[in-house]
Order: structure tokens, then sequence, then C-alpha cells
């Protein structure tokens, strides 16, 4: 509880869930409600989160909502995956980097109508409740932050539905019952965790996957396309310049008919604990394989390497929430100074859940066909010089092979 | 060259190249050749390499043939994999460890015949020649090196089949004509580059993959099987134990049969420039893909983030040919420590061309439901507990947006 | 709060704070108190604990007092100084190494006596409750842990002071007063921070110093010393073996004498602020210059950089709390693998502050005068290997030259 | 040997062995000889070295001499202090840093007389011809260059001294006989090596030292200055504004007097072996210490250990010669990045080879007295949060422990 508000900045996506919490802040904390929905790709329509809030008592001038599409794939997903950014390996980060962007928009909207707190519908085990409070704290410090799911006695579906009932908030059908597992969505990816996919022993059920069909399904035949990379962001497909978030939804739909972007995941928290989460990425599963694919011409051997080794630290970084950190910019500026001209274009096969690059060309290549022939008469290469290569190389080696031999080791 | 030189022990595979390599070494150094050819799980008689070995004038106690299939699996290949290790995000590194065993084998050799030097077939422009090289001289710094291909004026396909034709050499019909691309091979993968791969533009031809069938050919219908792991190894398929080799050669026929595993890659050579190739590990793919998943249950985040960091490093050191170098050693113990207890089952689908894991189980898992669950009541976490924790962690984020005011920033 | 509470082991001084913790815990929890006194070479008789204890009432059997000298230099000290670990380049990390061994200790005791909970006199806004209670739950995690200073209300001098009075407890005359600043200390350091030190513009006034006479103070001529070592740790001085804590002690007292080690700081803390010490750690000092000494020679440079790459991240983990973590034993075994011929002896120059190395040698080394001398002949060394090194190490920073030039880069 | 040459460009100091070198490629290779002689602030005068060459024939336009004292400190030194760059722990990499700014400077000469060719007078065995060739490659990779110590016949001194005496080359008396030990300066350090120091266990003889002054001889009472710091760089010394070289020449006088700055090391060459090197980097040392000192109260936590992690590895890079590399220039980026509000002022006090911090203050000071004071009533923090921050970092902890009780572990 962080005391007395008179003004608090939600972020409401119109669902039972915020518009409960909606009714909780003005009723518990007696304040002014301001809400903020943002488009971001999630796939469903604006307008009834705005009847629903007038509904709810909200001023018209104080409900905001705003199509976000093209920041948030300009300015968040482009460039993470100029890093390759995988959590653990495996998890291309598609919930933790829209958050960020809804904390500075209702930090900006919070700003504009002197609003003195802002809330949030994440829960208290989750890492989005870390993500969106950092990205509030390091844009305004002294921000007042209301996180209900940590602080009501609304914990379980049935009181959550009598408070509800209690105070006029419409319930759709199918949200009376318990959901199977619960679900966030954006342009980038769907994810869904909790309930039937809690036994990690257990594989996901087909019905848990929206946004993808199964690759069973996808057609017999792969398809082929182009993407075109400049500065290491995608700017086409198949030679058709697009901006980036359409070039996204394009991607995601040619992800989606192939099967693309599945994951079925067990992955450590930052609040500390393991969870089983299946996500679906299926545009941003291409870029990935396609953005390693311009960079594995363009990029030299010192600077992929370590993107390589550096990488880790990122995606942890935006895992985290710490998108707004000096570390997770510096990071990110050694990034881009390599991305200058990894620019050229990548031929990518789709076929049942596989991606892979079948070619790649670029103005800036680095691979040089002379070099690396077997044939005679190459350029700038003798052969001569690897003995040397090999020996100064060796030569730690040999002195410390020689001691070896004194301690029988 | 290397000055005098009176028994050298030939990596002999009894093809073409090695038997010209052997006779040269006899003509031109005039010194005694001794052979040693490895069973690493290519897929070719080893008999056939003894006959020709003899007819090309090696005494029979000098005909070294050795099966290290098991060796090369439960010493070089799995702690490798203990480490997930990748090169460049994507090459399993196949042809890079089979190289050091081959060396540790001929310094052996070399020991128990007395031998002074050694030789081996890679090219100047390669990899192999370094990893074969700074092995021989980390085991023995006082070994003398013999690197045809870095030596000879054989350098043309016409003048390497003239050579044989006038040392009674027997050339396979197949071998008169140019090979459309050369070929790496053991039981972790089948590796090709040059020649009709050297555009890396242009899409790898079918002809070129040898141990998978493609995707396209692959059932229709999904197979299931199961792995346990111990230790950070994998120690049985659906339940039934195996030695290391019998059950990569398993996982290899269930990888081949499912179209899983091809790379088409362009990567950073240690020499200095960029190559394709094409690479086939259909076993190593599952159980990569499998041993992530039994350490997603099994291996703390410190542990596993820690791992995925230096993971770059481990495999650049393999990649360039340093596995006898400390620092790979030191990664190693850092690496084997954290497997103790990677232990457990792991449930994989294979369906052309896709590895996913869809259960995972563990005595020792550190998964716990009771900690995830959305449910009241769970023991262990208080969600009051994530406020302080995100406050803390927001403290120096929030002093720095307090600074931040002051310039405006 | 942490509930209801039977037992609990404390760690305790003898001194005013804890002693009123002491009272605190019975009054406030109603509990049965255990108290565990280490000597860690703070320099204090603990003789006067035990009276102490016994007049606060707590059973004779339920004071545990333990020399843990031997143990703290040889299983923590040690250890850490084989990474040569230093936090932000410059704190020897001593108060950070003896929170795990005392917390250790009380886990023992809790479980001999079977206590429920353990509790500690470290404030709520540094980095000791973090490092106590994290090894607490790592090696007991349901144990209950109370942290006086973050529940009472006794926060302010005054009201300690009163607390003391109603309860009988004895108040040094010089505990009347505020402490101008607050000290900790171990065989291998002390520290100070706090009032007269909490302006990091202000130089730290001379009283601060306790364990070190200042440069200007010592003696006009240098002292010279060896010190010999074994598989990274030190184990003579000028020949004469010692155990660890009796050599440390030595160390201590000759850098003590040539005002050796002290550090003024501004360093940042686990919980998130900045804060400014000065530390006194003369046998550390000197140690570690040792310690590089004896590594210049026998450490291979790959893993001699390697541990350099891994220390700061081997040195926050000590410093933030997580002796007791996987990664932290991962990096170990790594750091530990690199000492198995870290043998040898190391002169060293002590003069009125400075430490210098001046001479090194080992039975093991890897310093090879033939190979580095600027006259002919030597060994394993051939001048134009160096150009074949070379023109491989550039070949990509050419093929990038030719590349700039398409670019006009 | 690089074949054919016209016009070469030798970086010439004016000594002996570069003006025996000069002649030796007029001899050799028959071809035009460019002299470039720079002022890096090495104590020498340049205009003998102009003669000199005139002497040997060079024609007046051929003959460039520069002072790049201010270039070498504003783009080179001063970038790498930002990285607090030490390489293994210890060395300040004096020689290292200037070899880039000498190769860019021969080839910009290269280009204006139109010279196929440069030279350099570093040897075989030594760093400096890795440093001077990666660098000419990078800038203008078919350039040819010619090694002349890795090449020629005159590695005695004897041999070399009968052709410069064949040659009509002046040789001064104190070069007659074999010098005690070689030299490089610089306005950043003097580095010596060989002869008398090749014995790591011998201390190095005081006549060793040219640039400071010994702690002995240094003054009894200490000296304070304080050195004010913008984005990184120090800019003024006791509130007196100056240029990088001319602060960088004060702060070398202010430590050689105070006897700072001296380091005697065994090192590990790029090359492969250890060697054995005196620096003496006086303004350097002081440098580091007080940059150290800005970034103490000026930089975030997380960019702090973010820059110690990333330093070896450019330090190691600048040491390697890679200092025109892509990996360098991604770092830098992050380091600069970094360095945005690293502004303020530093007391530093200078006592007999000491440099200490004594002070440090910042308009953009991060350090919060309110935050970390003891006392009661402190604003943004409270010490329960602390309870929660605990208690989720150990989450992960306490659940390794219940499973390590499974194990008996």
């Amino acid at each position: 509880m962080t005391g007395d508000v008179k003004r608090v900045v939600l972020a409401y996506s119109g669902g039972l869930d915020t518009s409960v919490i909606l009714k909780w802040l003005q009723t518990t904390y007696g304040c002014e409600v301001v809400t903020f929905t943002a488009d971001l790709g999630q796939g469903e329509e604006l307008e009834p989160a705005r009847k629903k809030a007038e509904m709810l008592g909200i001023k018209p001038e104080h409900i905001f909502i705003e199509d976000v599409r093209e920041e948030f794939v300009s300015d968040y997903v482009f460039p993470m995956f100029r890093a390759n950014a995988v959590y653990e390996g495996q998890y291309l980060l598609g919930t933790s980097i829209a958050r960020p962007l809804i904390a500075k928009k209702q930090i900006e909207i919070a700003r504009k109508v002197g609003a003195d707190a802002v809330s949030h519908g994440a829960t208290g085990k989750g890492n989005d409740q870390v993500r969106f409070e950092l990205s509030y704290y390091a844009l305004e410090p002294d921000i007042k932050i209301i996180a209900p799911w940590r602080e009501w006695n609304l914990a379980s579906r049935t009181r959550l539905l009598e408070f509800a009932e209690s105070h006029q908030i419409p319930i759709a059908k199918d949200k009376r019952g318990e959901a199977p597992f619960s679900v966030d969505a954006n342009l980038l990816h769907s994810s869904s965790e909790g309930k039937v996919l809690e036994d990690p022993a257990q594989e996901a059920p087909e019905m848990v996957y929206m946004r993808t069909i199964s690759p069973e399904d996808a057609p017999d035949k792969a398809t082929y396309i182009t993407i075109d990379f400049e500065k290491g962001d995608p700017v086409a497909i198949d030679g058709e310049k697009m901006s980036p978030a359409t070039l996204l939804t394009k991607l995601n739909a040619l992800g989606r008919e192939n099967g693309i972007g599945r994951l079925d995941l067990v992955e450590n928290r930052f609040v500390g604990m393991k969870s089983r989460g299946v996500y679906e990425t299926p545009g941003g599963t291409i870029l990935l394989v396609a953005h390693r694919g311009i960079e594995s011409i363009t990029l030299d051997r010192g600077a992929a390497h370590l993107k390589d080794e550096i990488m880790p630290r990122y995606a942890e970084l935006i895992y985290n929430g710490f998108w707004f950190s000096p570390e997770r910019e510096m990071l990110q500026a050694l990034i881009d100074k390599s991305q200058e001209l990894v620019t050229g274009q990548v031929r990518v096969k789709l076929y049942k859940g596989n991606v892979d690059v079948v070619g790649r060309e670029s103005p800036y290549s680095l691979y040089n066909q002379d070099l690396v022939t077997f044939e005679e008469g190459a350029v700038a290469y003798d052969h001569r010089d690897a003995q040397g290569f090999i020996k100064l190389n060796a030569l730690r080696l040999r002195t410390l092979a020689n001691r070896n031999k004194l301690t029988g080791g």
C-alpha cells in the first residue's frame, strides 16, 4: 500500500480482471482512475474497452487508447532482435519486451493528467510486476505504484467474480468458469501458462495454441520468402517494403500458416521460481533465423562472437525488466554499432515448423569465394602462413606440455 | 618442412588423398610410414584401409586400426553436450570434436612405435589443420608435424591423380572426376563443403544430404521417444539402457528418419575467412534439445545462466582446436560441476525436422508446482515480498532518474 | 516478523547492540535464546561474551563460543584469494567473506539444539543482512529468521540506550555517546563506515584507521619477505611453514608496520545505494600481490585470462552474499582447477604502503628465458612463424578493409 | 619477403637500429625510403632524426616529422582510460596503445607519397610487430609490409654494428656495447625489458627506472591535487584547464616526483611466451586511480559492473594489437555510452609511490547521504523492503536446499 492516492493511471485491457481492478481502485483508494489501453497487436478491438471504461465511470478525457504497434516494433522489438536475444537459449522475450513500452506510456499520461500513481494487473508471483514497476521507477522515481494483486483479498476466482457482480461489472459467459490457462498476447507473440500447463511432464494440449496451426496441419509444400535487411532491421518481404509493424504482421501470417514458432518451455523467473509456459512467436522465429542469416555474411567474426558472448546478459536484462537501465543501453550501443552494414537479402524456406536459411547475399558481404576455394591461385592466402599461425598459437601449449613432463602430468 | 624425419604416424583413411599422402611421405621424406585408421562412426569399413596400406608397403605391425566410437562419444561428445555447445549460435561442432581424439591416438602410437613425426590430410585453408596440430603439440611438444597440403605441389586434382597413377595407387572410378563437394563424417555428424556449395546465395542441392532424409520425405506422423539422463549424459532411450555410442547411433537413426538435424551455415573459420558448410547432426540435434529439457527442471537459474554465458567461449575453444588447453579444462570443470543432479527423463516429439520437448520429469526437479500456482495458500511465497524485491532492485534506477532530472535527460 | 519462535540462535558479539537484541528477542518473542560467538580474529576476547550471556540469562549449555580462525582462512579466505577477487576493482571483500561462515555455524548449532530460528545484528540498509540470510536459507530452507533492526522501534541511539538501561544491560562508558563511525573486523580486515565518513568529498580522518599505521609513520627502510605458495595458497613466510590463520596473522603484522592495505572507497551495495567505507586489509593486500606474482610465472595465458574475465562476477557473488550458491561453486571449480601447479616462491618488497613483487620462481615455471631472449639461436621459436601468425590474424581485418573501401568508410 | 617494393614508409626513430633498417631497405630492396618520425612524448629531440635521414640519403620531401602528442592522448590514451583498462590485472598498456597511431600515420603518408610498402623496427618475438602489422592491414589491406628483424641476418649485435660501419651509419659511443636492456617510451610510459631483466627471480636494478624517482627518494610529505573530469576524461589539474597532452605531462611530473607508477611484471605475450618487463607509468597510474574515483560516485552499479566485466577483454584486444577492429570499436561504444555523466572532481593524495583518492564530488553524484545514513527517517528506503528483497533472492536457494535434503547433499 502506498498511502494517499489522488489519481491513478491504470493499464487497462477492458477485460474482467482489469475492470475489477478499476473498480477496486475507486472503492479502496477513493481515487480518480485514468485508463490506458494500448493496441500492441494483441488482436482485440479497443473500442469495447472505451465503452466499458465509460460505463465504469471514467471521464472521457481520462480514457486513453493508443495504437502503439509501430513504436513497439521499431523501438523495442527490432532493437532486441539486432541482438539475436533469446532467454535461456530459447525464449524470444515476447512478453518481456512489451512491458517497458506500456509503462512508459502510463508515465507519460500520468504527467499529462497530473496523476500521482500508476497501477497494473500483473500478479504477485510473476515477472511482469517487476517489469512494469522497474520501468515506472526508472522513468518517474517518485511515482506511487498500486499492484492490486499483491494487496487485495480477491485472490480466488470466486471472490473476484463476487466482487464483479456486486459492482455491476459485466462478466462474459466464458469468464464464469476458470480459464484453463492464462494468456498474454501482442504483435510479437502469445504466451500461455498456468492450470493445464502446470505439470511439465505433460504435453501441452493443442487447444493452448492460438496463433499457429500445428506443423501437422501446415501445407505439405514449402513456402520460400526473401527478407531484406537494412542496418540489422528487416525492411521488406519478397521485395515489398513495409513498415515495421506491417512487416511483423506479415511474418506472423507466414509463420502461422506454416506451423512455425511454437515453444514449450520450463523457465526461471526473476522472482525465483521455475514456471512452465507455452509461447508462440511465429514471425519472430522467422526473423531471428533470417537475421542470423544476414549477419553470417556481413558481420565480422570478432563482432559476431562478441555479440554472442554478451547476448545472454542482454536477454536476461530484458527478461528481468531492466530495459530502462544504463547497462541495457550500454549493451544496445555495442550491438547497434555492429549493425551498421548488416544489410542485404536472405532467402528463407518455411515448412511445417521449420525455418531454414537457404540463401544470403549482400553488397557488404564479407564472404569471399576466392579465399575459401580449394582451387589453386587464391589471392591473399598463402598456405604456408598457416604453419606460423599454428606454431605461435601452439607455443604456450608446448611450453605447458614440457612442464607437464616434469610433473608426470 | 620440418627437417629430417625417420618415422611418421599418418592419420590414414584408406581413401585416395591419404593414400597419395602416404606415398608422398615415403618418397619425399624417405621415412617409414605408420598408419592409424580410426572407426569414429564415419560409416566406412576399415579392413579395406588395412589392405590398401599393406599394398602401399606398410609393415603389418605399423598398421593401426581401432574402433574408438565409445571413447569418442563418452569422452568427447558427451562432455561437450553437457555445455549445450553450439558455435556461432548454430553449429554443433561435429568435426571439431573428433580431431583431438584422432590426434591423441596418433601421439600414443608415435610413442609406442618410436615415431618422431605425425602427419594428417587436412588442407592449408581449413580449421582441421589447426585442430590436429594444436592437439599434437599440446600432447607432445617436440613432435615434428608434416602437413602435406601445405608443402607439396599437388594442389590441383589433375596433379594429384597423376601422382597416384605414377605410384600405382588405385583410383576408384568415382574419384576420377572432381567431387562436387567434400565430406567429413563421424558418429556425430556429416559435413559437406566446397564446390557446389560455394555460393552462399544458392540453396544447397538435396544430393548434398547423406545422413538425413528431407523433412518433406519424413513420416507424416510424429515419433515420440523418452531419453533418460544421468549427471547430464543420456543413458537410455525409451527406457532401454545403452552404451554412449549405441545410444548416439540410435538417435541418429531416429533423426535420419524424421528429417532432423540439417544445417546450412556460413561460418567464420579460425584461420580468418568465412566458409559455407552443410551439416547433418541428426542424433546430436535431438540430444541438444533433450539436454536443455532435462536441465530446465534440474538446473538452478544461477547455474543455468552462468552456463549460457560461458558457452560461446567454450564452443569457440573447441572450434578453434583448443580442446587440450587449460582454459577448456577449467570451463569443463565448471560445466561438470553443474551436472551432478541433471538426472531424469525427457519426452521428445520428432516430426519432419522438428524436435520438441513435450515432457520432463526428475527425482531432483526444482520445478515446484506449489510455488508457481495461481491459487491461494501457496507455501514459501508471500506476495508482499515482491514489493520489497522490486523496490530494492529499483532503488538505483530511481536514484538515476532523480539525477536525470538534473540534467534534463 | 516470522511468527511463533521457540528457540533462536543469535550471532552474539557480547557488545551492546547484540546484547540489546538478545534481551529484545527474549521479551518480544518469548523464546529461548542460544548465543553463538565466533573468534574470527576480530581481536577481542571472547570470555567476556560468555559472562555477559550468562548474566543475561542464557543457559551455559546454550552459550556457544568457537575459535573458527583456521576454518575461516583455509575454507573461505584462501579459496577467494585463488581468484584474485576484488569487488569494483578495489575492495578485498573482508566483511563479505566472513558472513557465510558465521551463518553456517549458526545453522549447525540450530540443528544441534533444536532451534527453529536464527537472528543477527545487521542493519536493514546494509549488505550483511543479505549475506547472513541468503546463507541461512541456502543451508536450512525452512529456518525462521529474525532481523531485529528491520523489526523493532529502537532505531535511534537514544531509544536503544533506554532499552538497555531498562533491561539492566551494562553499557560501556564509551558507548554512551554516538560512535563516530561503525566498525566490522576479522582476521582479514577491518572496515569502518558511517558518520564522519558519510561525506565522500572529505578525507577520512586518521583516527578511523585502527589496523595499520600510516605510510608516513612506517619505517624508512623497506622490508623484504618471501612467501611460498602451494596450489595457489600461501604456506610459508621466509621459509617458515605456518598454518593458514597463523600465516595471515603474520602478514597482517607485516602489513600494519609498513602502512599497507588502506582503502577509502565509495562502493555500490547490493541493496541499491552507494556507501562510503574505509577498509584496512594489510595481510590480504600483500597476499593478493604475491599471488598474482606466483601466478605470473605458473599460470598459462589462457588460464590467466579466463580467470581475469570471470573474476568480477565471482567477486560480485561473494559481495552479494551468494557464497552458498551453485554458480559460486561452479566458478570455484574453474578457479581451483587452474591452481594445481601454482606453486613456488615470491619475493615481495614492503615499503610505506607499497607492495611490490621483486622476484618469483617455481619448479613449474612457464617462463622460458630461451624463448624470450633477444639472442640468436633460441629454440622452439622461428621468427618467420610470426609472419604467418600475423597474416592469418589479419585476414578478417583485411577483408573488412576491402569492404570499407566499398562504403567509403 | 613481400616481393617487389618501390617506395616504403619506415617508422624511423633516428636511432641506430632504424638507421640500419633504413639503409638495409635501400640496399636489399633497392627501393626509395620515406621516413616517419613521430613525437609521441618519448622525450627525444626530433630534429636530429631529420638530419640523420638526410645524411642517409632521404629526400627532404620524404622526411615526415610530426608532433602527435595531442592526438595520441585525446584519441588513444583517454578513450582507453575510460575503460580502466589494465592487461593481466596490472599493465597500463603504454606501449600497446601507441602502435596503432604510428601505423595509421604511416599509412596516411604512404597514400600521400604513393608508397606501396611500410616497414617497422619491431623484433620477431614481440607484440609490437603484431600491433603494427594488424593496424597496417586493417587500414590498407593490400599494403606490403617489410619486417627487417624477421628477414635479415643481422640478428647479433656484432653483425648489426658491422653493417652500420660498412654503410657509414654513425654509431653513438654508448651504443657500441650491448645495452643492458631495451627501452620503449612515449608520453604515457616507459618500458624496459631484456638482458638484466631476463631472470624474473632477480629484482630489477634501480638503473632501469628512468621516468620516476624511487619511492624511497620521494618527498616525505604528501602532495595533494585535484583532477577535474568531463565525460570520463581529465580536463584540469588543481582547477587549471589543460589540453590532453599538457595534462598528462603534468601528471607525469607529479608522478615522477612522488615515485609513482613503477611496475615489475611477468606478462603473457600474444605471440605465446612469457616475458618480464619493467614499466613506468607515472601520470597514467594517477589517472587510473582518479578515474575510478570519479566513477565511484557518478556511475551506476549496473554500468560499473558491466564495464568491469568486459574490461579484461578490451585490454586484451589493445594488447594484442586489435585497436582497429570491430570488436574494439563495439566495446568502445559501450564504454563511451557509460561516460556521459562521469563529470566532477577528485582529490588525490600522492605519497611515495602511493596514489589514494581522498575526496570526490560531482554535480551528477549518485551518492545519496540520506539513503545511506544510519539515522531514522531516511527517504525512499523502507527497512521492511529488505526482507522481501532477500526472500525472493533466496527463493531458488531454498528450493535447492530442499532438493539437497533428498540427496543427502
